[in-house]
């Protein structure tokens, strides 16, 4: 026990060392006071249905916010807009670094624009939460789209776990709804766990890849490509055209090999290029063939009712730990059984025992 | 409204359509019933503390399991092993798909027991819970380690959230120590979130990267670089070996630009070859002198404290989950409220901060 007992005093000497953010609920409690002025929710709801790009923004801010009376009105400005949060096509658009999201939603989402729609672009990307981009330096991102009027960007909220990420880009993307942006393209980054969170808010989700690089080197499962509904490769021009002919027929009978999807639309395969622009219009039609197979066979609105279920789940799980971890009596408790588990008094185990008992009593 | 009511009775029609795994608490109560025996508590421990490999698969089978018995016995098991499990130095090993992990593995594993050490193998992969590797295929792992008698492998827990996930591997290091495994290897895809998550359960976290194919191509985050003791690039053999070179002086320049680590023990950048076997010994020099280092200066005693943290807090949150899905009030609340929100008389958001109060009371 001579080793514990040095391991204690050493965490009351090293106070530099910092706890690992998850950790320490004082810190959670104390997190990041924001620069949100809270305002009245007529002024958020009113802006919202007016279109407001900057009191939208200003809401989104309140939804990604630590405050426990900013995740209050920002609850309410939700449930105010949620009505209104109905008639829009969310696409989810996954791909690892380097396939050419960032373009390709340039070029996609500029064309919809042209064509009248209002574009959101929404991007979840839990690990940049520590440290923003690739160790190389972001590129700037978006640039002609950005300047649109009908067009609004959002990057990822910048903290907390991929569950909570998620959570507030479900939100955000129910603010966008409200102030009428009838088409919601949200970017992650295509290696994993986030692609299931994103596939829980979107009505159909577009797989970038490149020609030839192999699905090993580009880190995507198996089960990425059985929850897409297309997957286009992009970069299909100048000497990569014909691999990514190649690449095509390979994931065309890839696909052909999976049982036949729930939606009862079979996914396809295709090329396209955000640099000529080749194939981009492709990407709409078989969207909107989507939407009207399954509108007709009910999935649309299946689908859409499962994922209100996930989101209430959603809640229900953030509502606990909010009502836990911000109960006065609970703060001094929790405060204590800390002390305990660091002076090896008892085990994690039977100290969160424990604060359950006198929680739920 | 009328398009929810069609969404309402289509959900009632179309029976084949399966909601989302998270979305259904009567599908998580119902999960699998194992094929797991629930035996007695003495069996476990007096088997895990003689080292049989077999009472300690069973174990950790019970620490995978759903069922509510099998946590309770699953969470006694590793109250009693807890004290056992210290003596250890627990590594991180990550790296995109196709860096070669699994040789790299085998080869420093089988080396390690060569020494005298007894090695356990874990697995973190998120990403694999619907559907188990690439859509190539697996290729056989770790093939000679897997034979060795003072070797354990033991692959990612098959289903779960990622926060489940990493819990299950941390309580499964637990058993693996308390069964005299003094060095724990624990693998990760090496693409984003679960680098975190491993980060809270090791002392030591390698990320082995390839020569030349660029940050961007890999999916390699700042943060992950950040977060990294040892940087090594492997497959530097044949023509690859000068290409390798110039990476580890590059990547050796940037970790100059990071800011001093809480651990004061600088990473390092090197390069190694899993199938020559050229470096993989100097990985170990490495590590034992992170262990030595860290140990003097007490850092590795505070970072396992602040691990006890991490682990007490996941704890409570998935007790507080526990306690709230298991409660027969809620269970039956829980289905009306499902209803109700499929009716469309009440948002998400009311309905949960109903069960809330109702809870809470």
């Amino acid at each position: 026990m001579s080793k514990s007992k040095s391991a204690h005093s050493a965490l009351k000497v090293q106070k530099g060392i910092n706890p690992p953010q998850a950790v320490n609920a004082n810190f959670i409690r104390k997190a990041k006071a924001s620069r949100v002025g809270v305002l009245d929710l007529d002024y958020y709801i009113q802006g919202i249905f007016k279109g407001e790009r900057k009191i939208l923004s200003q809401a989104i801010t309140l939804v990604e916010s630590a405050k426990k009376e900013h995740r209050i009105l920002a609850e309410q400005i939700i449930e105010a807009c949620l009505p209104k949060a109905q008639a829009s096509i969310r696409i989810g658009i996954t791909g690892v670094p380097g396939v050419g999201k960032s373009t390709f939603i340039e070029v996609f989402g500029k064309q919809l624009v042209d064509q009248g729609h209002r574009v959101a672009v929404l991007a979840i990307d839990p690990s940049s939460s520590k440290n923003k981009g690739s160790i190389l330096g972001d590129k700037t991102r978006m640039e002609a789209l950005s300047t649109e009027e009908n067009a609004f960007i959002r990057p990822s909220p910048s903290s907390g776990s991929l569950g909570g990420v998620a959570q507030k880009t479900r939100e955000t993307i129910s603010l966008c709804e409200a102030a009428g942006f009838d088409i919601i393209l949200v970017e992650t980054v295509g290696v994993g766990q986030s692609e299931t969170a994103v596939h829980s808010m979107v009505d159909f989700f577009l797989l970038l890849m490149l020609a030839g690089a192999g699905d090993e080197l580009q880190g995507i499962k198996r089960g990425i490509i059985e929850m897409s509904d297309a997957i286009f490769i992009n970069k299909a021009d100048g000497d990569n055209l014909n691999k990514a002919k190649i690449s095509r027929t390979q994931y065309a009978n890839a696909l052909h090999l999976f049982p036949q999807p729930e939606s009862h639309w079979p996914p396809v395969a295709d090329i396209c290029s955000a640099v000529t622009g080749m194939g981009i219009d492709k990407v709409w039609t078989y969207i909107l063939d989507y939407v009207n197979t399954t509108k007709a066979n009910n999935f649309f609105y299946v689908k859409r009712q499962q994922q209100e279920l996930f989101r209430f789940h959603e809640q229900i799980e953030s509502k606990l730990k909010h009502y836990f971890f911000e109960d006065k009596r609970i703060i001094k408790l929790l405060k204590k059984a800390e002390e305990a588990l660091m002076n090896n008094e008892k085990s994690a185990y039977q100290l969160a025992e424990d604060l359950m008992k006198k929680w739920h009593k």
